[in-house]
């Protein structure tokens, strides 16, 4: 048996793990999920990046708002803003039943990953996907404007602050879930997967992780990044955005250059195929491949593509 | 100007409430409400008969379920199912807002009052309706299956279990909502109604609470109670169940019996007439009036009754 692990953020990331759930039996892939987006919202614990990849991968994604449940409805919310409740953040009538389901299984006592594990099983979801780590890591946007909790940043003041830098509160003494170390040093792992999510806002607060980084870092098997910039732009969100604030050049090759030292190989996009032969180095096998997920095809095709790519190693 | 109080629980005394709120203004008319109910549900904290309240005196009332609010959908509920989670006690997407919202604002800080007062303004009631008090009071019923928690009782296990009695924990500590001790001791206090709700799981609550039980019994202004036992039936709810289990008779008299001491007068339904002479002492007047509830001419009726009545002593 070989086994493979893929680190995800949001929703391009959930795209890849879709296609990979369709080559990998659950024996054989897990998933290890940015939490730095959590946060305490109307008294309830939302985990924006865990639900978007058990949506995905139970079938329940939303795809006109690319988050959220499918055939939603918005009674709780609309109430809400009549209510005079704070409505900025958008809660879906069954979507909130996760959020409250978990707020209550943690009040009980229930570390993350196992409200995680009860949620994604009872959704049909086989795979397993692990919160990198069962304590709170905050992701901090400092901007020209302050420090924003990174759902501030996001979704209230829709990314317009300058970003500065970008901090990852608790991640120094944050414990990373334990399985994850175990699959990072497993006589059997065939490859790590960084899935497309975005370097800085959705990768990053794991990397943040000592213990996590160094893991990846010593794993003996291959570690492969999707660039998520195709054509020096951003297929979604805001990592051109940021990428430009944080004065990097908008290409692939800054993606490659962030993960430098993690990876041994990187995918852009086929029509940045010119850029492999620059980004390329003796420690960095990179190749181009189409890698825009409109369909379940792109998905399971770009999974493919990494599994093969990950076997060249 | 001449002021009114009324004590209300949960359907019934909301009934004659609205009744009474088109015949007084509200510098005239104020609500003191049982939150022997309250309880924390699912990480919430559920409110019902200061609800009920709220979406009777609103027109927000749901006319088929006799609870909740009206053109609710129930999608929350169902997904929450789903996902394994508690659905005994059921909860609307629009009504999950009021819990939200209160539970939010109570965890920031305000009391119960300063909440309630802002989910009443905000759904146009101009009425004051006061939580019997702010502090934490739980009505606990004592049955032959053990003790249970009141919605436990009431709502998961439809009122099955025998009652032995009824305990309110917190209600000799608990600190009377100030307004409500004012108006028992203001010298234009014209009348107190005690509203046909359940004597020994809706009213006794707030009886409980030594201070307003002896402002109550001090207080200058005449005090009546409408039965809600009418032909020896309840009209809604446990009532005669658990007068039955208390070894007590089942009629009006039974519920005047209780209030002795505290009231001055009490109506009982035209089909009761036959009570009257019975029931009344020296100390209590009594009266027969139309007092089955089912049209808003009713309430209003009900209520002119009583406003009538109090004018009498």
């Amino acid at each position: 048996m070989s086994r493979y692990l893929a680190i995800t953020g949001g929703v391009g990331g959930a795209k890849l793990a879709l296609g990979l759930t369709h080559l990998l039996p659950a024996d054989e892939l897990a998933f290890v999920v940015n939490t730095g987006d959590d946060f305490e919202h109307l008294g309830l614990h939302v985990s924006p990046d865990l639900d978007t990849l058990m949506y995905t991968l139970s079938g329940l994604s939303n795809p006109d708002t690319g988050w959220g449940r499918v055939h939603e409805s918005w009674n709780f919310i609309d109430t809400l803003r009549t209510l005079g409740g704070e409505d900025w953040f958008n809660l879906g009538d069954r979507d909130l039943a996760v959020h409250v389901l978990r707020t209550a299984m943690l009040r009980a006592g229930q570390p993350l990953d196992a409200v995680t594990r009860h949620l994604y099983t009872t959704l049909g979801v086989a795979h397993a996907a692990w919160p990198m780590s069962n304590d709170r890591v905050a992701t901090e946007v400092v901007t020209a404007d302050g420090r924003l909790a990174f759902q501030h940043y996001f979704v209230r003041e829709r990314c317009a602050p300058r970003v500065t830098h970008i901090e990852f509160a608790g991640a120094a003494d944050a414990r990373v879930q334990p399985e994850v170390l175990a699959w990072l040093g497993a006589a059997d792992l065939a490859g790590v997967v960084i899935c497309p999510s975005n370097p800085f806002l959705s990768v990053d607060p794991l990397l943040a992780l000592p213990a996590l980084r160094s893991a990846l870092a010593a794993c003996h098997a291959p570690v492969v990044a999707v660039s998520p910039i195709v054509g020096g732009e951003a297929i979604k969100g805001p990592t051109a955005k940021i990428m430009a604030e944080l004065g990097l050049p908008l290409d692939a090759g800054a993606v490659a250059a962030h993960y430098a030292g993690l990876i041994d190989g990187f995918i852009v996009d086929a029509c940045d195929a010119a850029l492999v032969e620059r980004i390329a180095h003796a420690d960095l096998a990179v190749i181009a491949a189409p890698s825009v997920m409109r369909t379940l095809d792109d998905r399971i095709n770009l999974a493919h593509t990494a599994l093969e790519f990950l076997g060249t190693f």
